[in-house]
């Protein structure tokens, strides 16, 4: 039996271009993922629906790409699918996974909750920091920006495929689960420094401007702050999400070292 | 005596648009901040130059503003004239500041050195970084990202007017300060949580792709990592460099205030 190799049609250029649409991604249940380094770190974690690759690419990442049936793409073709500013030499079209929630994952190991985060740079960088320090599970707010939009996809380096990001509402999942302790930073929390801080849980980061939503705040049984330095010097008034989300995780895995 | 109220001229107008280039800055002398926040976090500590409104933006901000001499701008100037993508109600254009290094900082304080960082938003989290954590001065190697790009002014949400950003040599500097202690993130690095970390000297934070430069990395004399966790796992192959600075600033400061 011969396998046909699938052409590159305009409906198909026209498809994985219309995949930057929040949109169009949840119609067609699929998701892209750009460049030799993105796409490597991903292709074997998420069931891939499509291939492109420029002949060049497939000739130098031949025993990578093994097994995988590659559609053949011109530079222009790149041009017309990609999303990034400098169209790359490959291009994956990934099915968006179902992922189910993990209880266990709430009882055994801290999981992030995310209210609202607006910047996909700081969803990207959340991402790598749970990776880094072991978090294998992200919440996020319905009103989060979406994880599959192909600059957070970018953002972080590959660490998409190792953590599950699932959207679900905050108030009610808090509320099923009150057993679970609640952490949270804000600016009149105690200092982190002297707080117990367990090895698992729930830890909520606010929206950039905003902070953590009050429906979501209430459930925060454990408020912390990230002291600045020194003590009575004026500051800025808060550090950046993706910065308190690294200090805060950092600190926990620093005391189970111990 | 009648002060003149100075006029907007197409010549002004074209300068000010012309202050996203780093070459138009360097030659002027003068860069921009935009929108209400960030005018307002900056007009008392920068020579301001001008200042340009629109009419309702001066009546609202009549007390911010008292003293300074206010060009009145049309929303259309303000479109003219802006860097961002909505054009904001007030734009200020400061002098360059011309500051020193100071010696005595290396040898109480803890000194950021930054080795070719490339992103805007990177530089520009880490001034908020070192802002909260007390650092007042961060020296650049020249080929970094300018600190008065109008995407860092804007990103570090005020810290600016509180953080010393230097641009020098870093190894003429390092080989003139070897007795300061010189402290470096590396993969292959010593674990951070197990170091001695004293409350002064450099920080040195590498390029982000290629971490610190070996003509730098050979004056580090404390080679630090930050652990990921659980040890053993495969993770990322690193954290982004604004996050590695914030874990490792964050550090320096929690054992300061034991």
């Amino acid at each position: 039996m011969i396998m046909e190799k699938i052409e590159l049609t305009n409906r198909l250029r026209k498809l994985v271009a219309s995949l930057d649409g929040a949109k169009e991604r949840r119609e067609e249940g699929l998701f892209v993922a750009e460049g030799t380094k993105c796409v490597l770190d991903t292709l074997r974690h998420f069931k891939c629906r499509y291939l492109f690759a420029t002949k060049d690419w497939q000739l130098r990442n031949a025993s990578e790409i093994k097994g995988f049936d590659v559609i053949d793409a011109t530079r222009a073709d790149m041009e017309r699918m990609s999303h990034l500013s400098t169209a790359p030499q490959v291009l994956a079209v990934y099915e968006i996974p179902q992922y189910e929630m993990s209880k266990r994952e709430f009882e055994e190991n801290l999981t992030l909750l995310l209210d609202k985060i607006q910047d996909p740079g700081n969803l990207g960088t959340i991402i790598r920091v749970a990776d880094w320090f072991g978090i294998r599970q992200i919440v996020c707010s319905p009103d989060t920006v979406d994880v599959f939009n192909p600059k957070v996809v970018q953002s972080t380096m590959g660490a998409i495929s190792r953590v599950k990001v699932i959207y679900a509402d905050l108030v009610e999942l808090l509320d099923a689960e009150r057993g679970v302790p609640c952490y949270g930073t804000f600016l009149d929390g105690d200092n982190m420094y002297d707080s117990e801080l367990d090895g698992f849980g729930f830890i909520v980061m606010g929206n950039e401007g905003q902070g953590i939503s009050p429906h979501v705040g209430k459930y925060v049984d454990r408020r912390i702050r990230i002291p600045s330095y020194p003590a009575g010097v004026p500051t800025s008034e808060s550090l950046n999400v993706g910065m308190a989300t690294a200090i805060t995780v950092g600190e926990f895995r620093r005391r189970a070292y111990k």
